[in-house]
C-alpha cells in the first residue's frame, strides 16, 4: 500500500494523511482545482488534472479520507468491468455474479471488452473517464500502474482471475495450482502415468498455475513430467482437437487427457470421438459446464464456483467504497472435482 | 419517420429540416443552449435539457444534418449495448459480433444489463448519459419513445431480437417463425403428431412467433393444436426440466418435444434421461449450442447465427452515424435446421 511519506508538500492531516491542500501546494494549483478533479467535474485544464492525479499518487492521497463527507450524489452509482473478451463462459459467469452483488446496492455495471493488452489501457481509461465509481479488472496486460491514479482518487480496484503487476490492489482468485494438483491426482490414483496435458498459452497466469500444480502432483508420485505429452497454446476447441489428435496419434500416446479450460475439455471429447477412444483413453478437465454431465461418458472436471468470485470482488469492492481501507490482499477460492465418468478409467494395457 | 410537419417555431432550413435555431425559438431559450445539449456539454439546467430534447423531437430536429460538419472530436467512440440479462449465450455471441464490427471502426462497446423492463428505462439513460456515439438495445420493456430524444440529437439506435414500440428505429430480428415452421415440419415428416412444446413466457416476441410458426407447420398437415401438449413459463433449464417430466408422465404423452430455446433443450434431454426415453422420443430444439453434437443421440436443432445478428446491427449504426439515412426497417435473418439424430427419431408404437 503506498505510503505518504514523501510528500513534499504536505502541511500535516490527521494521521500523516495528504490533504487535498498538500495536492494542491505539489502542484502549484488552487485546492478548487483538486477538487475538480477529485470530483470529475470541468474547469480544469487536461494538462493540470494529470499533473494532479500524478500528485495524488505520488502523494498518497485517497479519496476515502473524504469519502464519509461527500455527498451521495457524487457517486455516480456505476460499476466499471474490464475483460479480456467478450462471450466466453468465464466472463458470463463472473459478470452474472458481479451484477448480482452491485443490483443490491443499487448499482449498475459497465462491461468493457479490452482484448489485447495493448488495447487494455485505452479500454480502462475510456472507462475511468465515464466516471465509476469503482473498477474490476480481468487483466489483460502485464503493467496496471496506470490506473493508480484512479485508485488514489477514490475509486476502487479488484483484480480477478489474475493478480495485479504495478499496483498494489485486490484480487480474487481461484486456487489453479491446487486444483490442477487434485485433478492430477485423480488419475494417478487410476493407474495413469503417462497423461498428456492441452492447454492454452503458458504465459497466462492461470495456465501457468495449472501447469505447475500438474507436476508438483506428478512429483508427489515420483511420476517423471514429460514434455512430449504437452501441447500448449490451443486458443479454442479447434486448435486443442487438433493438439490432442496429434498427442494421441503419437508412437507412445498417453493413456488419461488432462485439459487445462473447457474449450480444452470439448476439443478433446471430440479427438477422443474421431478416434473411437472415449472408453479408453481417461480424461480431466479444469472448468466445468453445462452440459458436461450428458456427454458420453460424463466428463470428471475441477469445477470453481466463477459466479462466487464475481460476487466476492464486487463485494471487495463495494467495502471500499463504503470506507473501507484494509491493506489490499488476495482472496483465493477453491475447487472441487466432480467424478462423473471420464476420469474414471483404467489403464488399458496398451498391449490388449 | 418523424417528419417535421407541426414544427410552429420552424423559420425555415433547408428540405424543410429544423434548424437548432428553430429549437431555441420553441422553448425560448438561446442556440447557444441547444448547441450545449446537443454536444453533452455543462451549463444547461436539467430541466431546460429536457425541454430542449423534447422540442428536438417534436420538430423532427436531427443532429445527421448537422454530423458532417462536426468535428471528429465531437464523437466518443463508444457504442452502447442494452441486454436485459448478462451471461446467457445469445448474449454472448451477440456481442462478440457487435465487438468485432466495433473494433473495425475503432470504437469500444459499453454493456449495460437492463434486467426488467422497469429497470430499463434507468440503465438506457444512464448509458445514454455516457455520451454513447450509437445505441444497440435487446428490449426488454414495451415502450422504447422515451429513446425518441437521443435519436433525435443524432444517436442511432439499432434493436435487436425484438422490434421496437414507441419509436421508429432499425431492427434485427431472427425468422422466428419460419425456423419453428421447419422444426416442426421436420417432426411431422417422421410421423410425429402429438408434439410436445416447451419454452419460455409467451409474452416475449420471439416466443410468441416460434408458436406461431409451430401451429402453421400442424396447420399445414391439418395436424390439430393440442393446449395440453404446450408448456410455457420455463425460464431456465431446471424448470424445462420439470415440465417435460410432466408432460412426458401424462396420461397421452407426446411422441416428440419441439423445445423453443437451448435451455429448453438442456432441460428436455434430462428429463429424458431419467425416463430412459432419449431413443424413443424425438426432439428437435431452437438455438444450436455447442456441445449438442456430444450428447447421445445428438440434438437436431434450428440454428441461427446470432453473431451475424450482431454484426448486422452494428453494421447498420455505423451506417447511421455516416450520415445514412433510409427510413427504418427491419432486417430478418434466416434460421437453419441441422439433422443430428434427435429429430429424426420415428414414431414409436404406443402400444409397443
Amino acid at each position: 500500500m503506498p505510503s505518504a511519506v514523501g510528500g513534499t508538500g504536505r502541511t500535516g492531516g490527521r494521521a500523516g494523511r495528504p490533504t487535498m491542500k498538500d495536492v494542491a501546494a505539489h502542484v502549484g494549483t488552487s485546492i478548487k482545482s483538486v477538487s475538480r478533479v477529485l470530483n470529475g467535474e470541468d474547469g480544469v485544464s487536461a494538462a493540470t488534472a494529470e499533473r494532479i492525479l500524478q500528485a495524488m499518487a505520488e502523494l498518497g492521497f485517497r479519496r476515502n479520507d473524504l469519502a464519509r463527507g461527500l455527498r451521495q450524489s457524487d457517486r455516480t452509482s456505476t460499476i466499471g468491468l474490464a475483460l479480456p473478451q467478450a462471450g466466453t463462459r468465464f466472463h458470463d459467469s463472473l459478470v452474472h455474479g458481479i451484477d448480482e452483488i452491485a443490483r443490491q446496492q443499487g448499482s449498475f455495471v459497465l462491461t468493457a471488452s479490452s482484448g489485447t493488452a495493448a488495447r487494455e489501457r485505452e479500454t480502462l481509461t475510456a472507462l475511468c473517464s465515464r466516471r465509476v465509481d469503482g473498477l474490476i479488472v480481468v487483466p489483460a496486460g502485464e503493467d496496471h500502474g496506470f490506473l493508480r491514479p484512479e485508485q488514489q482518487a477514490g475509486v476502487p480496484v479488484v483484480f480477478v482471475d489474475r493478480p495485479p503487476h504495478g499496483i498494489a490492489a485486490d484480487a480474487v482468485l481461484t486456487d489453479h495450482a491446487e486444483g490442477a494438483r487434485a485433478g492430477t491426482a485423480h488419475l494417478l490414483r487410476q493407474g495413469h502415468r503417462r497423461i498428456g496435458v492441452v492447454g492454452d498459452d503458458e504465459r497466462i497466469f492461470s495456465v501457468a498455475e495449472r501447469i505447475g500444480g500438474h507436476r508438483a502432483a506428478l512429483r508427489t508420485e515420483q511420476v517423471a513430467y514429460a514434455e512430449e505429452l504437452t501441447r500448449l497454446g490451443a486458443r479454442c476447441a479447434e486448435e486443442a482437437m487438433h493438439a490432442c489428435l496429434d498427442l494421441l496419434g503419437s508412437g507412445q500416446p498417453p493413456t488419461a487427457l488432462f485439459t487445462l479450460n473447457n474449450q480444452c475439455t470439448i476439443g478433446a471429447v471430440r479427438a477422443l470421438r474421431r478416434l473411437g477412444l472415449t472408453r479408453r483413453v481417461a480424461m480431466v478437465g479444469f472448468d466445468d459446464f453445462e452440459t458436461a454431465d450428458l456427454i458420453d461418458p460424463p466428463v470428471t472436471v475441477i469445477s470453481h464456483d466463477v459466479e462466487e468470485i464475481g460476487r466476492t470482488a464486487a463485494r471487495l469492492m463495494f467495502e471500499r467504497m463504503a470506507g473501507h481501507s484494509p491493506a489490499p490482499g488476495r482472496t483465493t477460492l477453491p475447487t472441487k472435482l466432480i467424478a462423473r465418468g471420464s476420469g474414471e478409467i483404467p489403464v488399458v494395457d496398451e498391449s490388449s
